[in-house]
């Protein structure tokens, strides 16, 4: 794989230039297009030591306008990154639109380093890497535009590039003991590489190897690639229409099933259930203090629990969002009200605010309303594409199989209610004065669209629960049924998972 | 002190019933109004365990629209925490314009528990209260409604509330055994209460004592002295003329001496200063080799280095620092390039968005311009009021000190040349192609301003070049000597501290 990087390629003094000046402008008018284009760049480097990883990303931000690019390298995780699931300092990083991010190896260097010590085993390796498929397809799925370069230096090369480096006290200072344990591993690490780029080389996040030895030839390659690719691009965007990102007109065929489809996973719940005032009372403060109990050694133990509140509106999420919350010291818990994103989160793929929000270990995060708004409102509202909110059930998936994995406890709650009771709700807002704010128009007209939701919420339901992060279906007609169940729940889940 | 805060005041059950509504109602009315307006709310509760401060928080949460509020409590620091200033963690959470942010304990808790425990001296704890009084200062002068509550209840109240609960299997978890040790210093605690309140309770961020010990008495309380204190202040923004956040018009006489000032600390600097190409070479590598050695040590005993850049447009600032981060490794440095806010950084104070860039312990930051921009743009332009810049050289020096005594190395730079050597470079960027885009109209109107920046200059290295904070004056006609200059100083620096 890596011969055609071995040939000793270079570029002389004069028509690198000469050359230099040309690039650069035109990278600099790409760039400049880039800003008002309505997707990010993501640029990867990875490869063997010595064949300018480094080099290459300082060149471009020389080369480009630094002001709207970041680079990003990073070093062993710190205590609040290893409290999270592993991809969560790669999301904080993400460039948003307009913007270009350089990663240094990033998602790529702990699978592959695990594979070469021999700390995951082939099946393990694969696992890795189809996560990072995951997350580049649905980057790439989102617009962003992603080049990977596998920087190259044949064995030989690289031991002459050390030594020559060593040789001059100056310049000594840059082969480290690291560099050399490397070295010795060359091969192992090279047959890693390969398989790793077989793997995850795709049409939309494509590996690129350059030849590393002379820095002419890498730097010139490097910044020719990313122009051409960028121009292409920009050229595709701009001749399309205005499409919200460039997807495809979704096929309208399943519509007409869906609205056949008419049971759905909320019919069977009994909505007639309901608790008396005492025993509400009674189990409200068994539940709490167990909860509560549970909790402290939740967070003895460093377990992170999230919760994430969905329903109809007026469905008593607020309410049932209390009930938990006071059960637990202020310092250990943090409610996200998820409204419309504000300006730098839109300019990220959607699950990043929620990347963002994540606890540290031993916490609770109770969201009210969360990425599911993707297969719900936008789904109904048409803010997504047919294409974006068919494609986010996998997405979503994905994201909670890493907090799952990760060891968080995650519970899904649907607090449901009639169409009836919901009118009645609606009623007592609009003749409470302090209660009118949560009533707005916006809420009437959701009324109106009751069918479609349902059947959003049943496909939402069907797609994403499971075992590991299932769907708690709450029947919410009696507030104090609906809370009381909740907080059982929570408990329950929590019991399992302490033993 | 707290003599009228253990009176055994009390609400009737049917009075609480009756005032809600109506509180809750004006409440929320004038959160919506604060929705519009340009200032946070910042509530603060303390107090004695026990007396409602949880409880008074999650109160407000409720009666208040939660999308636009939130509540923070601090536990022990985590070490991403530890490895920055103690407030960095109260700065990432401060509320945007037109939004509530409620705290428990929060700046207060250290200094009162170090205080009581012995581990504060009393000029020790008198420092600590300055501290916190600058940083309230800082945020009232940027708009901040600041409101204080010190929830109390008398010793034998507190005892008879803790053993209510404990009797109460369903309460009992409630009690902690932190909670009776706390008991037990209740004269102590009471004692640096009464000290902290006096100290610290300033018109413009006061403490309210509330008595603790019936929760609907509390509760209206603290209900209706933030609804009077925030209509007070929307009906004082909304009469006011729009004067960009309410300061007094600028007193406009020192103006005129300083167009008169006209010998600055910039005019002794021998600008004629170069390096030939070969002893540039020499030294470059020297420096590096060097800085890369002794980055090596900063990283291992986690010393943070801060680097500030600053100087004219085309003043040789990019060139200077990517000879600085290309000595270090990729994972060691973050170069964060400063433009216009967003929206996110513009809706706090103007400190905020450095607070949030700053460094892990270990690592280098470069600041590619920096807070200075609130003392030379934004006092040049007139996007900071008089009134704002002029406090802002005390609030930037109160910043830094607690970067330095947090144990960070920290050197700023100003990069000066010539304005005949400007015109030089800006015509040599108008002639390369690639180099256009770095030249704006905006250079050359900033141009025009020469004089007045001089000043502001002036002015700006006077105030806040400290001891433990200095500027560095770069004389950089001759690029190469600049950056020879930059390098040499940050090793100098940095082998200082390390010994």
């Amino acid at each position: 794989m890596f011969e055609t990087a071995e040939l000793g390629q270079k570029v002389s003094k004069e028509d690198y230039k000469a050359a230099v000046p040309v690039l650069r402008e035109r990278l600099l008018t790409a760039q400049a297009r880039l800003r008002d284009a309505d997707f990010p760049v993501v640029l990867l480097f990875a490869g063997v030591d010595g064949a300018g990883k480094g080099e290459s990303a300082n060149l471009l931000s020389e080369w480009l306008d630094p002001r709207l690019l970041v680079t990003r390298a990073f070093g062993p995780p710190s205590e609040e990154e290893s409290e999270r699931p592993e991809f969560w300092r790669f999301w904080r990083d993400l460039p948003p639109r307009g913007r270009v991010g350089i990663f240094l190896s990033a998602w790529y260097s702990n699978p592959l380093l695990d594979r070469v010590h021999g700390r995951s085993d082939l099946s393990g390796f694969d696992n890795d890497l189809d996560r990072i498929l995951n997350l580049e397809r649905m980057l790439a799925n989102d617009g962003a535009l992603i080049l990977k370069f596998w920087m190259h230096l044949g064995k030989d090369a690289q031991k002459k590039r050390f030594h020559t480096l060593e040789a001059d006290p100056l310049t000594s200072w840059r082969v480290t003991k690291r560099d050399w344990k490397h070295w010795k591993m060359y091969d192992k690490f090279i047959a890693t590489a390969e398989h790793t780029i077989m793997r995850t080389s795709t049409g939309r996040a494509p590996w690129t190897i350059v030849e590393g030895a002379d820095h002419r030839y890498r730097s010139l390659k490097v910044g020719n690639l990313l122009l051409e690719a960028l121009e292409r691009r920009l050229d595709q965007q701009e001749s399309s229409a205005p499409d919200n990102g460039g997807g495809a007109a979704a096929p309208s065929a399943p519509e007409q099933d869906e609205q056949e489809q008419r049971i759905t996973v909320l019919d069977p719940l009994d909505m007639t259930r309901v608790l008396d005032k005492k025993s509400y009372k009674e189990k409200l403060q068994k539940y709490q203090a167990r909860l509560n109990q549970l909790h402290r050694r939740a967070r003895d133990e460093k377990l992170t629990t999230i919760l994430v509140f969905e329903g109809w509106d007026a469905g008593g999420k607020g309410g049932a969002i209390r009930r938990v919350t006071s059960a637990l010291d202020a310092r250990d818990y943090q409610v996200i009200s998820i409204a419309a994103p504000n300006d730098e989160e839109r300019a990220h793929h959607y699950l990043w605010r929620f990347w963002r929000h994540l606890p540290r270990a031993g916490r609770v995060t109770v969201f009210d309303r969360s990425w599911y708004g993707r297969v719900l409102v936008e789904r109904i509202e048409d803010f997504a594409t047919d294409l974006e909110w068919r494609r986010s059930y996998a997405e979503i998936n994905d994201f909670e199989q890493q907090l799952v994995e990760h060891g968080a406890v995650l519970l899904k709650y649907w607090l449901h209610i009639t169409p009836e009771e919901q009118e009645i709700r609606f009623q007592a807002r609009q003749e409470t004065p302090y209660k009118r704010w949560k009533l707005t128009d916006e809420d009437w007209r959701n009324r109106e669209k009751w069918d479609s939701y349902e059947i959003a919420v049943h496909d939402m339901i069907e797609r994403t629960s499971t075992q590991t992060a299932p769907w708690v279906l709450v029947e919410g007609n009696d507030k104090k049924f609906a809370r009381i169940k909740v907080l059982r729940t929570v408990c329950k889940a929590l019991a399992e998972r302490l033993g």
